[in-house]
């Protein structure tokens, strides 16, 4: 029997690829910058760091760093030293993160907190934050350092603003937004913006990709807390149920609530008090499946999909770069299908 | 009976308090740049923050800032933002480090990690670092932005290497020495270079007060870990014997171990394996008493004192600031006494 074969079937690239292979060399020296700049004395720094900044991810961060300064005007040494900035920032608020929720898992490897213990992430996040402005002062430029040092204090202040709002068991759409602009939005916001920056794009483009990052940010999380809750396939992999576990008041649950009857309303007032039990995860779910409420979710992500678009058609020139990024919108929606 | 009452008898004032009177109005900017630096909408980053910076603490190096930009040509607004950013960071390591040690108490207080959680203080802490680098920029000096970019990343990896060592039991006078340089005197010495660099101060004046306030750093830290075993008085506190309970290889523990016979030899392997009881501590001040440990400790920071004051001497101008300054690192070795 023979099975055709088909040779150099093309395969549909995200593009998150397609970008990444346009900005392929930008991004090898992206990497070695890291590498360099993980290099301690101190083993246990780059054993922690490595754990995590090795376990991959999408590089999705300093993607957008590097893609706006190509929008900008080109990718110079400054737009690589600030896109491994970008990504050192991002690691130090994962390991930190991690011990504040305690976490078990991160990007599919154990979670560093369990591996080297707390201390160890806390004080090796500490040493990232530290190292990323040692490179954003490389790069000469004060602006970006402003950028990127208001988007680390509103970083802190959204987990903080997180951490009260659990334990008050609050639940607000208001606070919802704020905490996500404030803890996701801000740091792809920061990058977009600061990347054009280095490339001295025009003020009005700069502000169009800080826009663009911005929308994003927020789609990036309100998607994330989705697929905590299955997406719209529901499938439960392992690292669902997390924020139900943490009784977070993520937009899900946000939704469910306004869209609650009487027994529900009871249900879901429980979790924000943490008076339930992590295997009431399946009730949970139906009463989200009940209200709709994951797809309402979806729907709401996809606004900010479009508002992220729109901030591109703003820009003063339209290239393949700029399609891409257009497209990465859509494929941050496209996850939880 | 007639008590005689001397009314304005004088007090002879601690070189620290006669340096914040001839800094008063600076000191007083400094403290109203920390209140409004440290206002957030979410009320949980005010409550935390406050409770450590508002514990007072002596402001040493705001202070030491402050002083430098004196002594460098005069105190501008930069360096009201710097002292006050110092402070910031300092601030943030204290926050930290309370978790990383498992600390119950801080500057008399009970530690912020017992009152709000482990949670905040990591977050708190955040907040304040990514705070004190938008006070920084907002002195505009990229020299600045550099020096305590690069402290800070330093203090990180000087607590990293603590950590790494008590898991190891390991006990050097290497080790320790690069630690307290590490975590303790880098930030001294930045605070001092940096205010000495708004001032707008010559380049050998500048690297003059850097070497003070490194000497001074080394010499405080040596005293702190003298004054963890009671310091000459051998009078235990509150804050005492917390080196001990986390078998810590300060200096007075390398020198009685260098010292040791074979039975203390033993003892001391036990308490760096963490093997041992807090209840020996009595046991432990007797083998510090024999081998007269803290004392040489405290002559270890006498050496550095002289080398502060030899730093001092370098500079191209002397007045009672430089004088006070040298008194200075005196007092921060009488307070063993």
């Amino acid at each position: 029997m023979n099975v055709p074969v088909r040779a150099h079937e093309a395969v549909p690239a995200s593009p998150v690829e397609a970008l990444s292979a346009i900005l392929s060399s930008e991004l090898t020296a992206t990497d070695a910058e890291i590498a360099a700049s993980l290099h301690s004395p101190v083993g246990l720094i780059p054993d922690v760091a490595h754990h995590l900044v090795d376990a991959g991810g999408k590089r999705l961060r300093p993607l957008l760093t590097l893609a706006a300064a190509r929008v900008g005007g080109g990718v110079g040494p400054g737009a690589i030293k600030l896109a491994a900035a970008v990504e050192f920032i991002h690691t130090a608020t994962l390991l930190h993160d991690d011990v504040v929720d305690g976490s078990s898992l991160r990007r599919g490897r154990k979670a560093a907190n369990l591996i080297w213990g707390e201390k160890a992430s806390v004080l090796v996040g500490d040493f990232l934050f530290a190292r990323a402005f040692n490179m954003m002062v490389a790069t000469g430029s004060m602006r970006v350092l402003d950028i990127l040092a208001r988007a680390s204090s509103v970083i802190a202040e959204g987990e903080v603003m997180q951490l009260a709002a659990i334990a008050s068991g609050e639940a607000s759409r208001d606070t919802y937004l704020k905490v996500i602009e404030a803890k996701t939005a801000a740091l792809f916001a920061a990058a977009c913006e600061s990347g054009a920056i280095t490339a001295g794009a025009s003020d009005s483009d700069v502000a169009a990709l800080a826009d663009y990052g911005l929308q994003l940010g927020l789609a990036f999380q309100m998607v994330d807390d989705a697929l905590d809750y299955g997406g719209l396939t529901r499938e439960l992999g392992k690292n669902t149920g997390d924020d139900f576990r943490e009784g977070k008041a993520t937009l899900p649950l946000i939704i469910a609530l306004e869209r609650a009857d009487g027994d529900e309303r009871l249900f879901w007032q429980r979790v924000l008090a943490r008076r339930h039990q992590p295997e009431e995860l399946g009730q949970a779910m139906a009463h989200l499946r009940r209200t709709g409420a994951v797809e309402a979710t979806v729907e709401e992500a996809r606004t900010r999909i479009k508002a992220a678009r729109a901030a591109l058609d703003r820009l003063s020139r339209q290239d393949i770069v700029t399609a891409l990024l257009g497209d990465l919108a859509d494929y941050v929606a496209a996850r939880v299908s």
